[in-house]
């Protein structure tokens, strides 16, 4: 369980194969997010038909609504929302330090307004996790302290000491929960009429992620890592706190910096992204990504193509057969004309929210699949450039 | 082609066979509404998940957006939408007559303004014929002029006569239409180089059906019924004018009184309906149905089941385990518990919208299914009586 395993590199790009409770992962993969227990406008059965293996879900928004202790009643989150392969949930970190309005920290933890009724509420390391448990994904993440892309050193020195006394505290916190299941475990054996919660049962594999934080300073980013390392034997790592702001060419120097020092681990880079961005971080050794961009932008009527995004919107498409991406085998691309999803659009007819949304995630798996491939041959760095020149219309990065 | 089979009766109510050029449809059969090219929030595949076989599509809202050039361009109306069973159009009498605002109507037609863009337009009874030509369903509906529910003798008489004298120009002018076909056809025949439209030959064996109108003045209906058989040789016949605001038992009362005056055709009863309005109307000899009533509901969060219908945001469904409808097949009760639905639509998730229409169609369309069965088994009135009983909680009509 949880394990990793490499099959193959080209340059620093690397493809292999994450093992989780619920299901074996190819990396790189893009994860689907699916902030309220729903991939916006799609179905488990669409996320299946798109090649979706890992979908992401959101502690801070199922905490808030409908609470995880009807998650919990409705046989936890898998069950819950209806996937049965691997899931991930962030811890709520991020949407806690995004919130808009007041929020309180302190080294105990958050306390923050629900966007939803307004109630006063407390996020703690301890509390994230035991949430986190009772969701029962295959993995949890560690609650962290972000800052925005443009801090300074010192906040992003204090955020991310927090970050790391709170990782101690949410691995003390997975550790005794995991403690008392196999204890509740053993005992349910010995009393076979015992009614073990559901949860309890689907949370014994759980694994808890870690997530570097640093800002855009690359001596914290080393010593975070390095101090991460030092506190327990992970078997994945987080990335957090870029593409939260900062010029994308300062991400992807922090990438390359960091990426001769990573561990034999999966690296999961957190929110990110678009495809160029995918290919560009896939190019510097990361392995995971999640990122609200094919369903959002996929709402706005705006399609990824190999071609470059497509905004279907537009007056050129009205009379188009062209299906949106040729080169597609998504139910939108199989199915319908350029010129129907433009109708879909204009009309404000809901399916068209869900045939873009479905093609654009459609699209990122499908470009992870090929950067798999292109691994696999050695032959990354070529594939790069030539998927450049196409979607990037230019032959540089 | 256009062939109707009455395979079993029992009472007034029947079950048979109608065979169109793009499939078969078994009666009594529910017909999902697709507006504008779309069933709202559902997608082909959904429909035919659904067991749709019949789906109805809108006249007046495919002139006004997209505009019918747009859909024969992109193929015609069964390629535009991705429907490759058989397809209905409503004439757009009934949206003409029900749209807010400003409208003048003559003896020519009606003129009136788009609700898209404001623009003056005019559909007469050649113009909707044309119209529906080039959309290219299986079915065409003739131009009406439709009464509110409680307009006087005068009124109805008005509008009733006036129908059909525009049933005859329809009628005069989809022959034309398949006449001038049949020529492109021999012609084509004769330079095989030659390129038809696709919608041209998508149409050559679209049907007219007369729609019979007269308000709730039973005198009425049956002098226009008389008059419309007169007018030719039908493959269909519709009941318009009803479910428009009188009261049902008054709809009720004129179905009773024309069903043993109606011919051996298909009988379709417009924008009807409810589960119980089904019954009703199945009870009373009716064959097609179409309403809006399952997507609308749907969106709305309520739910048809064999116990009534379910308003899935009540606090109740918070943490219930159970389907919305255990006795469905549908993905929405095979997949999902009230719980998670509910979630959906408290976290106002698209996916709710769509989880909803597609069970509430799905249950349509297996209400018809039973009532064929009930019919086959010559037992349609203790049938219903037992299907009243649980859905309406009472065990008379």
């Amino acid at each position: 369980m949880f394990e990793f395993k490499i099959a193959a590199q080209s340059g620093a790009a690397r493809t292999g194969t994450l093992t989780l409770p619920h299901g074996t992962v190819e990396t790189p993969v893009f994860m689907p997010v699916g902030t309220q227990g729903t991939v916006r406008a799609l179905s488990p059965n669409d996320l299946r038909s798109a090649g979706a293996t890992l979908v992401l879900a959101n502690t801070y928004h199922l905490h808030v609504r409908p609470g995880e202790q009807v998650v919990e009643k409705l046989g936890a989150l898998h069950r819950f929302m209806g996937w049965d392969r691997p899931l991930l949930t962030d811890s709520g970190g991020f949407q806690v330090f995004s919130l808009e309005g007041s929020r309180r920290l302190d080294e105990d933890g958050v306390e923050f307004q629900s966007h939803v009724d307004g109630s006063r509420r407390t996020l703690t390391p301890e509390r994230a996790t035991e949430i986190q448990w009772v969701l029962g994904a295959d993995i949890a993440m560690a609650f962290d302290h972000v800052v925005p892309g443009g801090a300074d050193e010192a906040t992003a020195r204090d955020a991310m000491e927090r970050t790391l006394r709170w990782l101690e505290r949410c691995g003390k916190r997975h550790e005794e929960l995991r403690a008392s299941y196999v204890a509740t475990s053993l005992r349910r054996k010995s009393s076979p009429g015992e009614n073990v919660q559901r949860s309890v049962v689907a949370s014994c594999n759980q694994t808890l992620w870690p997530i570097l934080q640093g800002g855009t300073h690359l001596a914290l980013r080393e010593e975070g890592l390095r101090r991460i390392l030092d506190l327990g034997s992970w078997t994945g790592l987080a990335i957090g706190g870029l593409s939260v702001g900062e010029p994308k060419p300062v991400m992807y120097a922090m990438l390359e910096h960091l990426e001769p020092k990573l561990p034999a681990l999966p690296r999961y880079l957190m929110g990110v992204g678009f495809p160029e961005d995918l290919v560009a971080a896939v190019e510097r050794g990361v392995d995971l990504f999640d990122c609200v961009a094919p369903t959002r932008n996929g709402r706005n009527g705006s399609a990824f193509t190999p071609d470059g995004p497509v905004n279907i919107r537009n007056a050129e498409h009205r009379d188009d057969v062209r299906p949106l991406d040729a080169s597609c085998d998504c139910e939108t691309c199989t199915t319908f004309s350029r010129g129907y999803l433009r109708h879909l659009f204009m009309a404000e007819e809901l399916l068209g929210l869900r045939l873009l949304s479905l093609h654009n995630v459609r699209y990122l798996i499908r470009l992870a699949g090929e950067m798999r491939d292109a691994i696999r041959r050695n032959a990354f760095g070529p594939w790069a450039v030539e998927w450049r020149r196409r979607y990037l219309h230019s032959g540089s990065a």
